[in-house]
C-alpha cells in the first residue's frame, strides 16, 4: 500500500509542514532510526527528539515540527499512527462475509445475531447464542449452550467448550481452549478421583486471550477474567481464577487455581502464581518471577533476575548455594570472635 | 438444578438429622467458609468442624452431626460429594448421542465399537478402531490405525496421530496432542537430520491428559503412560518417556527425552525435568523445581522456594551470586586466621 | 517388519562379515547395550566399541567389525541408520494420496501444485498457493493469502494465518500456530490499546516447527526464521524475532518480542530469552537458562544448573538469600580487620 503525503495528513486531519511534499509517496512505517526515503516515522515522545532530528524518514508524525523535517502535525501521534496501522490491518485481514459457510456446522438450536460469519469446516453446537457481527473463523469450535457477545473475534482452530460466557469485542485466538475442566483430583486409595468440576468461565468485554492460551473452568464457583484484559500465548488460566480490569498476562505466564489478581496488574514474560495466591492492584510480577509462599501487595513488585552466568559458575554457585545459611552463622560466629580479639588486643597494649 | 434435602439424603444414601427440614430446597454447593441459605456444604476431615460449626449452609453433608446444624450423615462425605457432582456435571455435559455426525468423516476402513459417538466435523482415518461408548467430540482428529479404548472421551479439537494407542477410560482435552514425533536430530555438515521416530505412544487405562498438552513418539521404543496417571494442562512428555501409575502431573510441566517417572510420582506445578534423569516411587517435585543433574530417590522431594524478592534485593543478589563460592573460600581462611590468632593471644596472655 | 541380514547389506551397500547368516532375519533396532537376538544395532563411534564386543544383537552395523561379532560394514554407519529408521517410518507414515478430500475446503481461487493433497476438514482459504507434493493433513487450516512451498508437511490441526509465508520442505506439526498477531498494547487512559500487527511471518526452507508452537506475526517488520532451523514443542517466538540458520530450540523454549537469535545457536531445554535480546552465532544457551538483562556473545554458554535442594534446604537458602549482598560486605571488613589483628600481634612479638 502507498500513500501521498497530502493525503496522509488529510486522512489524519494533520498539518503538512511542507505542502510542497504533498506528492512524496510512502510505502512504509519504521521507527525513528530505521526509516529511509519512503517511510513513515512516529514522535510521541520528546526523549525520541535526538533520533527524530538525524531521522531520514519522508515524513515524521508529530505534535510539533523539529526544524529541518518534513512533518504532519497532530494532537496525538499515537492515536494517528494506531488509525493508521488500523487500516492497514484491515485490507490485510478483511472480516469473512457474513453467513454460514457450506462446509461449517451451525446446530438448528444455535441463535446466531445479524451479521455473523461462520468460517469453513467451523461448528456451533446446539443452545450457542452468537451475537451480531461476530466471527467464528475456520474450524474453530464453540460448544454447547455458549454465549459470546457481540463483535467477537474467534480465530481459526480456537476451541471454546460447553457453558462459556464471553462477552462483547472478545477474541479468542487459534489454538486457545476455553473452559476445560480444573485439574481437581482426590486421592482415594491410591488413585487420582476427578472431582467433577461444575463451575464456569466468564470472560467479560475486550478481553483477548493468546494462541494456545487455557482458561480452565472452575470446580464449583466461576472463574472470571474481568474487562480488557489481555493475555498473550501459552499462558494457562486455572480453575477459579478471577483477573481483575485490565491487567496484562504475557507469554508463558502460569498460575496455579484460585489465584486472584488485581486490576491493572503486569504480569511479564513468564510469570508464574501459585494456588490460591492474591496479587493486588497495579502490582508488577516480573520476567520469570514467581509468587509462591506469599502474596502479592497492591503496587509491589518482584523481579527474578537470575540470568547469564557462564556454565562453571553456574556449576559451582549451585555447589555452594546448600552451604550459604551455614556461611552466614559462621560468618556471625567469626564477627563475634574478631570483636574479642579486638577487644583483648586493646586491653593488651601497653 | 435444585434439589430438596429429603430427595438429597435418599439419593445418598444418608440420614437427615433434622426430618422437618425435607422439604427445604437446596441449588448450590459451596466451601464451609462461603456457604450460605440454599447451599449444600461438606464435611469429610474433622479438622474442618470448626469452620463446620459457624457454616451457614441449608445443610452439611458429615460422616457425624456436629451440634445444632442440619445435616446428612453419610459413611463417606467425599464419596456423596463426588457422587453428587458427577450427576450435576453430566447434566451440564451430557454425551453426545451415539452414531456419527453428518459433517465428521469416518473411514469405512475404521472400525467404531457400539454406541460411539463422533461429533460434527471430527475426522476417523483409515485403520483407527475406537472402543464401546467412546466420544470423540468436534473437530478431533483420529489418526491412521489409532486405537482407543472403551468409555474414552476426545474432546473438540484434540488430536491423535497415526498409530497410537489408549486404553479404556482414559481423556484427552481439547488441544492436546498425542504421537508426534520425538525431537530427535543428528548435527551433520552444520546442518540438523532428522532422526525418523518409529516408536508410538501406549497410553493406559483412566489416565488424563490436560488441554495443550503434548505426548510424543519415542524414537525406537515406546513411549509409555501407565494406568491412572493424569496430566494437565500446557504440559509436554516428550520421545521414550515412561511415567508410572497414577502420578499427577501439574500444569506446564516439562520433560526431556528418555524419562522414567515411578508410581505416586507428584509432578507440581511448573516442574521440569532433564532428558534421561529417573525420579522414584512417590518423589515429590516441588513448584518451580527441575531435576537437572541427578536423579532423585523413590520418596525424596525437591523444591524451589525462590520468591517474592523485590527487584533491588533481586538485582544485588544476582550481582553477588557468582561471588559466592570465593566468599566460601575466603570465609575458610578467615576462620583459619583467628583460630591462629586466638591461640596467638593466648599464648600471649600473662 | 521383517529383514534378513543379506537383504539389509544389499539395502545399505554393506558387506555381510558372515554370509552364513544371510538368512537371519531381524525385525528391531535398538541400542548396543538393549538389543538382543531378532535386533540390529549401530555403531558410528569407537567410543561405543566395548558396548559393541558384547552387544547381543544379530548384526551390528560398523564402520569396521569387531571381533566376534556379525556386522554389517559400510562407510557411514550413522548414514545407514537415517536411511533405514526412514523406510520404516516412511511405511508406517504413508503421505496422503494426491487430491482434495471430499470433506476438506479448497477456495476456488488457491492455487494447489501437482501432487498436492489436502486430508478430511481441512481448510485452505482464498489467495492461498500451495506448492507441489505439500500434504496438508485432516483438519488443518490455512489461511487467505499464506503460500506454502513444495515438499512440505502441515499435520492434523495445525493452523498457518493469513499471508505467512512458508518454503520448501518445511514441517508443521499438530497445534503449531503460526501468524498470530504479535502482543503489541499501549497503555491509554488505564486500557491496553491493540497495536495492529501488519507485520508478516516468514518461515525459510527445511524448517519444523514442533507441537503447539507458535510463530507470531511482526508488528511491522517481518519475523523471520532462517533455513534449517528446527523447533520443538511448546515453544514461542514472538513478534519481529530472527532466528538464524540451522539453530536448535528445544522444547519450552520462549522469547519476547524482537529477539535476534544466530546461526547454529542451541537453545536447550525451557529456555527463555527476554525483549531484544541478541544471541550471537554458535551460543549456547542450558536448560533452564534465561537470557534477561544481556546479550550472549558469539560462541558463549549459559547455564542454571539449580537443581535438587531438598526443600529445607530449599527454604533456608531462600531465606538467606536476601543476606548475601550484606554477607558479602561483612565478610570483606572482617578480613580487614583480621589483617590489622595480624599486623598488631606482629608488632607486639618480643
Amino acid at each position: 500500500m502507498e500513500f501521498e503525503l497530502g493525503q496522509l495528513a488529510d486522512l489524519i486531519g494533520g498539518e503538512l509542514t511542507e505542502p510542497s511534499q504533498a506528492g512524496v509517496k510512502v510505502s512504509g512505517v519504521r521507527s525513528l532510526d530505521a526509516a529511509g526515503p519512503g517511510d513513515l516515522a512516529f514522535l510521541w515522545d520528546d526523549k525520541y527528539l535526538a533520533a527524530a532530528r538525524t531521522c531520514k524518514a519522508s515524513a515524521v508524525i508529530a505534535r510539533e515540527a523539529p526544524g529541518g523535517l518534513t512533518c504532519i502535525v497532530v494532537d496525538d501521534p499515537q492515536a494517528a499512527m494506531l488509525m493508521l496501522l488500523g487500516q492497514v490491518y484491515e485490507m490485510r485481514h478483511p472480516d469473512l462475509p457474513p453467513g454460514v459457510h457450506a462446509t461449517a456446522f451451525v446446530s438448528d438450536e444455535a441463535t446466531l445475531g445479524e451479521g455473523v460469519a461462520v468460517g469453513p469446516g467451523a461448528v456451533i453446537e446446539a443452545g450457542a447464542t452468537i451475537g451480531e457481527r461476530t466471527q467464528v473463523r475456520g474450524g474453530a469450535y464453540v460448544g454447547h449452550n455458549v454465549t459470546i457477545g457481540a463483535d467477537c473475534q474467534v480465530h481459526p482452530n480456537a476451541t471454546i467448550l460447553d457453558h462459556c460466557w464471553l462477552g462483547d469485542r472478545v477474541t479468542v485466538w487459534s489454538g486457545a481452549v476455553i473452559g476445560k475442566d480444573g485439574f481437581g483430583f482426590l486421592q482415594r486409595e491410591g488413585k487420582n478421583v476427578r472431582v467433577p468440576q461444575v463451575g464456569n468461565v466468564i470472560i467479560e468485554d475486550d478481553v483477548e486471550v493468546g494462541a494456545l492460551s487455557t482458561v480452565t473452568r472452575g470446580a464449583i464457583e466461576n472463574t472470571i477474567i474481568h474487562k480488557g484484559v489481555v493475555i498473550d500465548d501459552h499462558c494457562h488460566v486455572a480453575h477459579n481464577c478471577e483477573i481483575g480490569d485490565h491487567t496484562v498476562i504475557c507469554g508463558r505466564t502460569a498460575m496455579g487455581g484460585s489465584v486472584k489478581v488485581g486490576k491493572n496488574v503486569f504480569l511479564l514474560q513468564d510469570a508464574g502464581i501459585s494456588n490460591d495466591r492474591t496479587v493486588g492492584d497495579g502490582a508488577v510480577v516480573g520476567r520469570c518471577a514467581r509468587v509462591l509462599e506469599k502474596d502479592l501487595a497492591a503496587g509491589e513488585q518482584i523481579a527474578l533476575a537470575a540470568a547469564n552466568y557462564p556454565p562453571v559458575t553456574a556449576m559451582k554457585i549451585q555447589l555452594t548455594l546448600p552451604e550459604l545459611p551455614n556461611m552466614r552463622l559462621r560468618l556471625k560466629k567469626l564477627e563475634k570472635r574478631v570483636d574479642e580479639l579486638n577487644k583483648a588486643e586493646e586491653q593488651g597494649r601497653p
